[in-house]
């Protein structure tokens, strides 16, 4: 019965891989002494100034459905937070409301690819991306970013040229999960240029735009919109999860041009049909009033950062990169050649559960990958098991 | 630029029309003085006793990435549910969270049909069912339901005669949105009957199973469970909307054999990667202590169906079937050529914001579309001015 009912559903939802993300946290969770360091996410709860309003707004009763493109307030916000982090002023009608940054990016894709259509897609990447596009019938291209003498680099020629008459778009998440690798604007201009040349969408995933560590002052990373007008081919999916510690609310956006208000509209009429308005209402404050705390988590992102890297090197078997945005540690490791065995052997030989690379898609096995935005008194504690287990243990 | 852009979306995206419910609600929201009753909702909050658990639950900070398939106190309280009124055990590991009755019916086709599948639908129906399969690259192939004799029926011959070798499944929703039609136990055995011969999956829409006016002491629709195996080559889909008051929550849940349990997963994952397990929390309460409040809904829908149809039986240009179930009055207006625009006049010219038939699919041209699940005051208001209406003015 069973193999009967799996032959019944479509090949791309039979064969579709498991998450190793999942596959780790489904295998340690629960565990009484595990460090998880595996999802994206960092360790506090959500700040009680942003569920006030949340609070509030269910008790007065605002329980119906809503717009399907958002509640008025919270698109207005939006518009003022992008108006203060990229110095232009932002239309509320550019931003619709979505249930995630992952549903941001289901109705990116549903709106643009159908079957047989393609994505060109740099990789190691999250892999929700691949995943998503081949359950929706689409094609994702992978380009391997190079890991050559301790550092990633996208090569633009390899990106440019695996574009081809099935192509829509080029997705490019930067700060990069799981990698740290961050564009210059000479990268975003290049991608621009090409994608304007060849008719193709611009995808743009900066979900870690704050989470980035430049210069004194610089508090973003490069962005699409320093370079592209909002009503260019371009569509940008972002997220209230990673700045305002906000993951389990499943509240996103999605940035695209006013043309396409109606299209979008339907779409998340037939995914979601909208986001809970009672949640919005939280996410409002957290835009206007949570600058504070998006500050302080950066700081302790790069703090972390530091002090996990510091530790790693201490071992010669590990190679990495030190992240230039985002919140993970993605590090090779030597004789590794399964990451999801190793994986799953050290959350329980050594109570730390880490990402496995391999999940990441083409070029991500022979990695690890770990969420630094945690207690640093338990970093250092999963650092230090993770060293002891190293010394007296060979990777999978 | 508009134009360029339009063009590359797909012609799924572009093509597909506006849902004449949210056109009615856009020309409508935010007058002074309309009586609204296009959208399938009640006029009454969330009960406080269902909003205090999600509140505990964000204060005491569960706002973290949850399980994928729904936390498991909500599938256990789902199970004991189902138990309490479909009078057989039932197992908590048949049930997955989703993010609205809108996400589950999406889950349900992309798992199961892909580009060029067809799946056959009786119509008229709620216009998500055509407008999300197409949006996927599956085709509706539409049934029509005879209106004859003031009586809806669905012919079954007509139903099994439009499957194909490209068919994936039957859709059922019953009790039906929008005509209030109830499928018999006879109709649900035939259908799944031929499922099982064609090898088709059955998929059950029973949203409105407990808004069923049937004899005394049936506190539900006749449904799929009553005959059906949780194991075999079937689907449901649910919501918490509709029996809890709980509309703008977004939470609901897919009825699925163990089996697909990862594959189910998958889908989760890649299209809203989860429900905040906050709200989780009040739908178990829900779930376990509604039940005085779903009576009092359907004792209240089943009062104003009454008074509804008291009034339009006045207007000879009227003609309906009293509904069997759900909270829709689904009724012909003789002469009316046009449903959209005389739903926009009657909310110009009356102040009564119905739905127009059309946008139901084949079928629903020349009806409209209430919710009868409103304040009876307000709705004695509305028809009321809607009979006036009718004396003066002809339809468009």
């Amino acid at each position: 019965m069973t193999s009967t009912l799996l032959n019944a559903i479509t090949a791309a939802s039979r064969n579709e891989p498991d998450s190793g993300i999942i596959s780790a946290v489904n295998h340690g969770i629960g565990r009484a002494d595990i460090i998880p360091v595996w999802s994206g996410e960092c360790n506090m709860p959500t700040p009680e100034a942003f569920c006030r309003p949340a609070i509030e707004s269910l008790l007065r009763g605002e329980t119906f459905y809503t717009w399907q493109r958002g509640i008025p307030p919270l698109r207005e916000a939006l518009a003022r937070y992008h108006t203060r982090h990229y110095g232009r002023p932002f239309d509320a009608e550019n931003f619709f409301v979505t249930s995630g940054g992952m549903q941001a990016i289901q109705t990116i894709v549903q709106m643009i690819a159908g079957a047989g259509d393609e994505i060109v897609l740099p990789t190691p990447a999250w892999p929700n991306y691949a995943g998503h596009m081949r359950l929706s019938g689409a094609r994702p291209v992978e380009v391997l970013l190079d890991f050559a003498n301790g550092r990633w680099h996208l090569d633009l020629d390899k990106l440019f040229a695996a574009i081809s008459p099935l192509s829509k778009a080029i997705v490019l998440n930067s700060p990069s999960n799981p990698l740290g690798w961050t564009a210059s604007l000479d990268d975003l201009k290049a991608i621009r240029d090409e994608c304007r040349k060849r008719g193709l969408w611009i995808i743009g995933d900066e979900v870690y735009a704050r989470f980035y560590y430049g210069g004194t002052g610089e508090t973003r990373a490069p962005s699409f919109l320093d370079i592209c007008d909002t009503e260019e081919q371009m569509l940008l999916a972002n997220t209230f999860s990673k700045n305002w510690a906000m993951t389990g609310w499943r509240v996103g956006w999605l940035q695209a041009p006013k043309a396409l208000a109606s299209a979008i509209e339907r779409i998340i009429q037939y995914n979601s049909s909208g986001t809970a308005a009672f949640l919005q209402q939280g996410c409002t404050v957290a835009l206007d009033a949570g600058e504070d705390f998006v500050a302080g988590q950066v700081a302790k992102a790069r703090s972390n950062r530091d002090l996990v890297a510091a530790s790693l090197r201490e071992h010669p078997q590990i190679r990495f990169e030190l992240p230039k945005g985002a919140f993970y540690m993605f590090f090779a490791l030597d004789g590794m050649r399964d990451s999801l065995a190793t994986t799953l052997r050290i959350i329980d030989e050594a109570g730390v559960g880490f990402a496995p690379g391999g999940t990441f898609g083409p070029g991500g096995e022979g990695f690890l990958r770990m969420c630094y935005l945690r207690d640093p008194k338990r970093l250092e504690e999963a650092m230090h098991r993770f060293g002891k287990w190293l010394k007296t243990s060979k990777p999978s």
